[in-house]
């Protein structure tokens, strides 16, 4: 994982600054021969796409993807493929509006990455928080676009918003079908109204507020990830927490896990036909690093927005002791636009563990009572 | 991160399985001139070490550090320093038991990694659990106490444990000169004898409990690590999300940030000498993913231990359907020794952060106030 | 040293076709505060630039560089420099005639890659060679430019042609200042005649011919690089290599050191004042993959051009057998471009191997005769 | 590429000193499954190995390798198989005579790395020296014995001295199988009697004298390797020139390629039943970084051994100008035991191609004239 770049096979470049000329990224190592179109990646942009509804920034960015590279028509098809050779996405950006941020040119806002950036680099592009924005997470969905063409139909990757500030979901009422029907990724029907009154409360009152993103990955075989230092769960932690605003990452039963005992936790089996039946899932889909055939289940706990309308106390670049309030146009709560992100990212991570997988082994798993067995 | 090497500058090779002849480690990109003995090492060897007491594994095995390489003796000081070569670390395995394991020679624990070894590799160590075991932790240990020469006298690397099974400290009491003096890194004296009887129950009763570790860094200046893909919070995740057991982590507020308000969460300022003074620390000492000069907070929480006592419903390599208790001799509750492995994991990713500052800025960082800065 | 990334701390990631719309990189890494704006980029590329003669390609390419991200204004000058953030440059095509390939769809060109990339990936871009093409160099040269604003002006990596087909100059008659003066980066005055003879008797009968272009790098410091896999000549070897047409590469004495004795290859060293004086550099400049504080030395040689209106044999993609001649804009000697190429390659790797022996060493180089010696 | 690993997915970590306890390396990336027995890693470190005949250096170490780690007995076969984790290999020093280099503690060798070490790292472990010894090399044939299993008997890596000081073989009369029957790997008979003659001039004059070594792999499938910076052989002109005393490198035709026209040199192709016929092998079996199915050819020329008895001029820590000449053991001429690090350096970037291909592309290649190709 070096600065700019994430992934090992799958390897995802992000550049650009929130209010640049564009912003983009380089996707390299994708297989070749994927049906692949801008289209394609453009619904996936539109989920995270700012301006739509009154609990996100109004910022009116139409984030419309260039596929710049690596594509070319299939001479067997007609249709539109990948080639091998490194995919580099363009969005433009239209809607800054830099004025707003002439305040914060020497100023540090709390909480804000503003301060650190001076700390380590002594200049910054304070424009919209410049590298530091959420708007480089558009680039990550866009990757996370490509990755889900490269696992396929079988494998799916879905979020749901499972806690707003202090308002957790219902278990027992999560619905996936209900998550597409509001503007919170809620799989808990109930919980809708009791959300949208906090976010009104809060959006009123200049404040902010946190939230917990859950994401599932249905359908990954057993054996992807790999012991020690490329463990898949270590690798969806880090790629969680590399997601703005984010403070946690849970695999399975997470946190929780720490007060059951032994025999609460392990996850039984049973005798499947391709693998063994699982009885519970405080695992999350991941034992010692590799993926057992269970579901991928990740947690990202996102931080209340540090942009309020609240005045408070700070410094600036000449060490004087400042009050300021954020203007500016803000989420005020991240962990909603946060949700296809954060999903994004477990595609990208599943991606790579899918190439780095079948680099080692060549693919496939070992399955009880099959001789020969891959 | 490949597989089985941690880190990008200062990198952490470990091989070993847990009834092999021997465990160990290959340091890379140590800086030259460090005064570096086995001693030294050992030391934090033997913070891990089994062995020590009731409510750990009884192995014995000392443990015993030794340098093959990378290190000479200083023409100048006499004493013996870092060559900026590999350093190459042997510990010698000499309590193996490994009739303890023919029982599960073919078959699968559950809670443990073994089904996903068979399933992505098709043959595993199964004596002691092979790979998976958390003996390969002792070497992560090793390479920590090379990492902390790294960082120096300035900055200090300490943990303790925050909760047993559901047992959590109260930290109005903490005081970490009691860490050291109990045998669970305990820093709330109070809760000693509440984990002390909660772990005997355990014990008896051949379960197991979880556990949270809490790992503080301080000292630590501003300006390490880098935005996107390289945070210092990703790192950490990663890091400690890759010990074994590991479940969730958090850093700083951690999952309790999404129930805060943005006037609750963001750290206000004020004017310091050397860079602000917060008056909070619900960042957890990163924000964008860089250190901002406070002290560095994570937290990771341990699942219970899965080898236990009761019998289990499980399958073995033929799919046949079976009850299995684990014998052997296990640790009722990791999080224990897990503590001065999350410290390691922790001063790995420091000295990894401090090359990476060092190589792209120079080092150090700018200073509020203060013409020409750096 | 991923697919289509070049460095470890000075990363360059490169991405885009002969007739794609755009072509660029992301260079990632860069040290913050350094004075950078379009126009010194472009200095460079103008020198690779195409359409400058009649011994290069006719194709009619401004080369216009756009820098999308990674610079900002510097609120103590108000020039433009580097933020450490990364820096997206983009080079849209302009002139593209895909027509002239549409012959070449489904032909593979001998000493082409056009077989190679079908083996590998089934699906190729064709026009202009796609991927192949030596215009992604554009990207390199753009990318050494921002190495050489790292390097400072205290280092200089310059470049010349010292053969053409059969034809190699006289080391007696070197005068880098001639290097400037003619149409081939020819040092030897008296070989630009026989040069341009050669290259217009090769031009008419639609022929091409190879070259080999040494690149000196002066005021590298000593103690850059690293010892085993991390070698300075070894990371050079690697970098030109990977210039299209590259056939071989050479540090200092080169192939011709086979032939020598010990006693006429090393190179025997005085007292000076900062490190030995050298009285020969059959190295290079480089001693176990570590600088020296000579002159870093490199030669590396290129095939003929591919591209040739002679008719040769091959096969298509159907696996039939053809005859076929390579029409389009081709340059006749492929060297002569590829010399600003070179010497951008060997600009990246002394930019990585700077900040690589800063992260490990804080930079500087011990002293022969100096106590506390850094 | 790493300062101390080699490889991306087959990873190669060295370490280890000439007058260390001990040396080894660690393969990580190893696929599962392969028989793996130390025997036949010892087959390969005995070709290298020292103290066979008077013209190679008279220091006695049997190189006997351990396998610590990464190995088990598969319960299907019985016999010893890799497990997909870290393979830790281990060869003991055991004939150091490290008085004879007490003359040298301070001192600089003439084409030595002492000063560049020491430049750079300040302190050096100058017994034998130190990490600069070439007897790292055996780490790196050891893994190349790992990488030859993964390859497979299809594909057949082997290497042969083209030149020992200025006498050059006859291709006219090369035979492989005469390369075992001599002690200079030379295929060609007639050159035999002439190298033994100059070599025990220089054994006597107390000179040395460089070589050049050619490395041919047959049976490498097309499509391995990779465009612009995985190019195959970037990759192994990189790998080559890491061997201590490599000077330059060339793929197939190398560097005579600059004097041949475009019509000599690019291979012409006839249908073959699997991929073209090639009627030549100017590329050296990569085109555009990629294998076309031809024999992979390379060679690595070495410079003459710098340890060497005629007095020589330099300068110490003191910067004292000094006179010395260079006791202890030594080849007169790297090169020969420089064969079969060749080889296996060879083996190394084949068996990771092999993987990296793997993992883009499943595998295998697409072939003219077959639909569905692959």
């Amino acid at each position: 994982m070096s600065h700019n770049t994430f992934g090992h096979l799958f390897r995802v470049t992000t550049w650009g600054e929130s209010h640049g000329p564009a912003l983009g990224c380089v996707v390299d190592g994708c297989p070749p021969g994927i049906p692949l179109t801008a289209e394609e990646i453009q619904v996936w942009l539109d989920q995270r796409r700012p301006g739509q509804g009154k609990f996100v920034t109004q910022r009116q960015e139409p984030d419309a993807v260039k596929i710049l590279s690596g594509v070319f028509e299939d001479d067997r098809t007609g249709g539109q493929v990948t080639t091998g050779t490194p995919i580099s996405l363009m969005i433009e950006n239209v809607d800054q509006r830099s004025r707003d941020y002439s305040e914060i040119a020497t100023a540090f806002r709390p909480g804000h990455a503003d301060y650190a950036y001076f700390a380590k680099y002594g200049v910054r592009d304070y424009r919209g928080g410049g590298r530091q924005s959420a708007r480089e997470t558009a680039a990550r969905v866009a990757a996370g676009a490509i990755a889900r063409k490269i696992l396929g139909d079988a494998i799916t990757v879905r979020g749901a918003l499972v806690q707003i500030g202090p308002h957790k979901v219902d278990r027992a009422r999560w619905d996936w079908a209900q998550v597409t029907e509001n503007p919170f990724w809620c799989p808990d029907p109930d919980m809708v109204a009791v959300w949208e009154e906090h976010l009104e409360t809060v959006r009123k009152a200049g404040s902010s507020t946190g939230a917990v993103v859950e994401v599932e990955a249905t359908g990954v075989p057993a054996g992807w990830g790999a012991p020690i230092y490329g463990k898949l769960d270590a690798e969806l932690a880090g790629a969680l927490m590399s997601i703005n605003a984010a403070k946690g990452v849970e695999i399975g039963a997470g946190f929780d896990a720490a007060a059951l005992s032994g025999e609460e936790n392990a996850d039984e089996m049973r005798a499947g036909n391709d693998g063994p039946l699982f009885l519970s899932n405080n695992a999350g889909g991941v034992l010692g690093g590799i993926s057992t055939g269970q579901s991928v289940v990740a947690r990202v706990a996102f931080k209340p927005t540090s942009s309020i309308l609240t005045l408070r106390r700070s410094i600036n670049e000449s060490n004087a002791e400042i009050e300021l309030r954020t203007k500016g146009r803000h989420d005020p709560c991240v962990g909603i636009r946060g949700t296809p992100v954060a999903e994004a990212m477990v595609a990208c991570v599943l991606a790579d563990a899918f190439l780095r997988h079948r680099a080692q082994t060549g693919g496939g798993a070992f399955a009880p009572g099959v001789d020969g067995r891959r």
